[in-house]
């Protein structure tokens, strides 16, 4: 596409860490919709990234229509840099493009002994509760902490009841979808896992919090950084054109580092972490074979056994991918 | 309890903000629960409140077994100083007890054009996924945004299902639960509204990214200040004692506030917030009678009623007050 060698190198890890961790809706299986986006002039491949505005623990980033894949570590490493001088750091993006998944931004706080964040507005998929208007995206929250020997705490959940790679997981088994995950395009009660195409609307997390808390995340990635936010976001997909009189730039995103020692030492807090790692899955369960897990654990499980064993590739993806390769002359 | 007249204060306008905004579970109804804590020597009411560590966006606050409602506005008060010098600030806290609504802290910030930020742990009543053991408390989030015209965004929002308020409310109509809000001491799902009092728990909101939420809430409130988490949170009621051996001191609370000029102009983010507003208000509703409501607005509402109508007590609370001023020998 035109990207520097090193940024190429940036956006493949942050696609691969989404493959190694088992999150398949995020990894290679979208190259082919980045691309799309650049076919269509919607991304910029050799992006001037800056910083149009900071404080001593804040900045702005003007991502200049790249790559969220390479705006965003961009971003969190300003993020970091703030943190190490005065304690805590805090991002706001605009003019940025899709990240992939938040927990490759806010997880390269782990080994630096901070804790990390980052969270972004997406394309207008889930509608507020009382409407049947497609408002906001899947809008995700990643938050991560270090520890001392358990593995680490590492949260990264989509706002919407379930992301859409859930919704493709259903279509691809023919299932029907658990009760308030989607509803019609006339606001009703619905199963159907094609129920997207037909108009409708994901539904928020757990009703109006979860529309609440997607509402947050839109206007820290979007209203506090200049980019687009609400109905007006730009739609993933490249056969959709961004709306007209748009309020900002791009797609929003927000990211953050507090150093754990600005608050106690490190040591000390991760080895508190274990003891709630420990803790928490010692807590009795429901089903003795099903014991608690904490966040994250399953993906760094499903690292370790990637890393050894490969990434099973869907057939469709891996189709895609030869197309793909075809289309910019390189061989699959 | 031998507060100072100016604690006192701070205390009871908490208290009141709460029954203003017609959150009637965490007002005067709380009265004699604080002071039941007190009499069992868990509160301490000449606390020496103090900052214990900082760096210039950062703070961890030592609350001295104080009130929460007096521990966690001293604490938002720094984290405001914090946020003026170097854009943000970021407080966590110790060796506190229950604060109240977090609204009442974190809406400190929104007249000084901040965005305002205040969380808290609290006795274990949920539990985590796959669990039927109580780990958690229903560890609100409470985050909100300054507007120019329209009412400010204020999501203030317990991390479970349900909060206890609901579950109270439902025992005094007589009524059933919804599905997924408590489940039996066993973990079987229940509609019961006093299966808390048969040993069930709560369930965190939406499943499993409720609990990851709360545990958020749990590690940025306690371990990161070097209060009790999880299982080992003091409860509330004094009936009950806190565990032995316990790995910190008292409740946790975490509270930050954000310059908006440290992202963007203050007047600029207010105005989008305005659009921001008046566009989900616009968004198309299900039923035409039940418009997309803001998060906050019900509660401005019911102040601007209650501060011309006045506050409707409930019977069992006027009479658990007339007790309590006997108690202390104050009239009521």
């Amino acid at each position: 596409m035109g990207c520097s060698e090193s940024d190429a190198a940036t956006a493949s890890n942050v696609l691969l860490s989404a493959d190694l961790r088992g999150i398949d809706s995020h990894g290679v299986a979208r190259l082919s919709g980045y691309v799309r986006l650049w076919q269509a002039g919607r991304i910029n491949t050799k992006p001037q990234i800056k910083v149009i505005h900071e404080t001593p623990s804040t900045a702005v980033v003007e991502g200049d229509r790249g790559l969220g894949l390479v705006v965003a570590p961009f971003a969190m490493a300003i993020a970091m840099q703030k943190a190490e001088a005065v304690g805590t750091g805090w991002v706001a993006v605009q003019n940025s493009n899709h990240f992939g998944i938040a927990a490759a931004h806010a997880m390269m706080a782990l080994e630096h002994d901070m804790i990390g964040f980052a969270m972004t507005n997406a394309s207008p998929l889930v509608a507020p509760t009382h409407s049947k208007e497609r408002m906001l995206g899947t809008n995700p929250i990643c938050a991560c902490f270090p520890t001392e020997n358990e593995l680490p705490f590492v949260l990264d959940m989509a706002t919407s009841a379930a992301a859409n790679g859930k919704l493709e997981i259903a279509q691809r088994k023919g299932k029907d979808l658990p009760n308030d995950w989607v509803q019609t395009k006339d606001g009703l009660p619905s199963n159907d896992a094609h129920e997207l195409k037909n108009g409708g609307s994901l539904l928020p997390l757990g009703g109006h919090k979860g529309y609440g808390l997607a509402a947050m995340v839109d206007i820290m990635s979007a209203v506090l950084s200049g980019a687009n936010y609400g109905p007006w976001v730009p739609p993933f997909v490249a056969f959709l054109n961004p709306l007209e009189n748009l309020p900002g730039n791009g797609i929003g995103h927000f990211v953050g580092a507090m150093r754990i020692d600005a608050f106690r030492p490190a040591n000390e807090f991760k080895t508190h972490m274990d003891n709630w790692i420990k803790r928490f899955k010692e807590s009795i369960p429901i089903d003795a074979n099903q014991p608690v897990l904490i966040p994250g654990e399953i993906e760094y499980k499903m690292k370790a056994e990637r890393l050894v064993n490969g990434i099973p590739l869907n057939e469709n993806v891996v189709k895609d991918l030869r197309e793909l390769g075809k289309t910019v002359g390189i061989e699959f």
